[in-house]
């Protein structure tokens, strides 16, 4: 199983990196750090006469990894009651790159994936973190895709999130879950 | 009564900026399209030792509007379930703006601000637009600002918001009332 | 066009009950009290090796009216940011309906149907309402029932809703919509 | 410190009852079963001139278990994407109970109690109970109530719930801490 874990964090060492990482603790996998990438954001011309225009930056990246992923983990903080604007430039773009022409298969295959959200909020995030939860799941239905798992965890200040047993277990299960799903072939 | 709308959609005379412009329709306002101004996204550094470093870009042009208004308009096509990246980014730099030594009475004052969103999505919005509202609202509690009123709108195609009437007569009462509370001198 | 409204409030003439009764103005419809009907808290018996068992109340009464309409509009104030009890047990006894051999054509039947949802809260239901929306559009999306629209109203006290001029302009709208779907047949 | 759960279910054993079970496991507790009190719907009588009118049911003991209880667990199955008929009663007429003038100290000592919420569905209940969530949230807000916690667990036939070794887990580490609580004497 091809896994690719998406970093939305603006910082290193993040609590949702580190809640990320118990995830896919032994597993061998990918990770792309949205911060380090250089992904404009999206200029709708869908309706333009003349489709979407090339964009030169880093996103032929994304596109590269949800292709060749089988399970794609969305790895954001909270902030401000959803993800970060580095994860959320590179959803937006999904728009033009299932339009892309050099990418003809990239809609179809989409639905072949699985997803998983990891998130960390410093405010009541088991709470006020569930819309951010609920935009995944749309996203997710709208493309298809089977979203496996998700887990919030809360953190103020770095390394917070290491007391937050009930993430910290989840995150644990999970990666059990992950390694079981990988000797079998198939969630 | 001093207005901004900031404009989050990515391309001209988007439907969601239409419905915007009945709202405001011959009131006095000042519009922002965030598309057209530099905005980095944030690099969160709140807790680093040095704290926020200033941010070469135009969101100081963003602070002055927050300032300066009495009113804030966010109006942003639905893009995945949420807002736009361009607004998302605008909103993640309100974590380092309220910590800013130079605009030291900024957080005080976001607190007398009064809010409005405007937003219109092609899947469902009316439904699949609600965790949008939700995370707007949760955002300006935070922030202690009036949450005055949304109205979430469908569009699919350019244009295709004038057919919406209900949005369109939503944004007309919007009007309406905004006039009233512009001779009243109060919400 | 057959319509039926059940109305979900404990009390006359309140709030919601006006607001819908403006969506139903000069049409022709029938009115169901569950306040006014004997009920019954649904007993769960789906996993019971003799399943469900007749329960001697007037949900007979329900059971025929969803089966003899094409409209549903479901009005329930908000009571504690949800429906009322009277409306829970109504909805919930559907479990047992759709399973109910006396009515073999029920559940096949009501993906034929059209819901609208009228609801009037008094603490800020246009926002903390939004939850109430979404579990009327899992339940509907569950019977592939389609769901027309929604109105959120605002009102404290017994009359306030006709102070809410955004609701009464929505049910103002959805009743000349209901009067060109009766014209044209359909929705 | 006095705990109380409110057994929401409509059946004997359910999966919601097991799993809460778990939680309070060697844990000194009240269990009301709401589907074996006589608990009627809620009439509201607010704005009535005389105000509400005494309601000859089992009632009672719902006050006196809020009064008595330090902690109280909301346990219900997710029906129809919210809580069950038999807890919403329950829950409306809370409504009626903090304008008892039999027992005007119960509104203030509301605020001293701590909540948590226990609930497990059949059909994608980590995604949509989400709504049932956010609602049992504005309530114990509105009435100044902690929410500590909630869990939500998977099943579809009886006895699922032991499958879900998510669920299970985090009802385990709430048994843990709640003990701790105990031993601390405060959340």
């Amino acid at each position: 199983m091809r896994i690719t874990t998406f970093i939305g964090s603006s910082r290193e060492n993040g609590n949702t990196e580190i809640l990320t990482d118990i995830v896919t603790k032994d597993i061998q996998h990918h990770k792309i750090y949205l911060r380090k990438l250089n992904i404009k954001p999206i200029h709708d011309l869908r309706h333009d006469i003349n489709g979407f225009q090339p964009v030169h930056d880093d996103y032929d990246q994304i596109i590269q990894a949800l292709l060749n992923s089988d399970l794609l983990i969305f790895s954001t903080p909270v902030y401000w009651y959803t993800m970060s604007g580095f994860m959320k430039n590179m959803i937006d773009r999904i728009s033009q790159a299932i339009r892309d022409n050099r990418y003809p298969q990239l809609r179809e295959q989409l639905k072949t994936k699985h997803a998983i959200v990891v998130t960390v909020g410093g405010d009541d995030p088991y709470l006020k973190g569930l819309p951010l939860i609920q935009q995944f799941k749309y996203t997710f239905d709208f493309l298809n895709m089977n979203f496996q798992a998700y887990i919030i965890g809360e953190g103020h200040r770095p390394g917070d999130i290491a007391q937050d047993k009930q993430a910290i277990t989840q995150a644990k299960l999970l990666n059990e879950k992950l390694k079981e799903v990988i000797v079998k072939g198939s969630f």
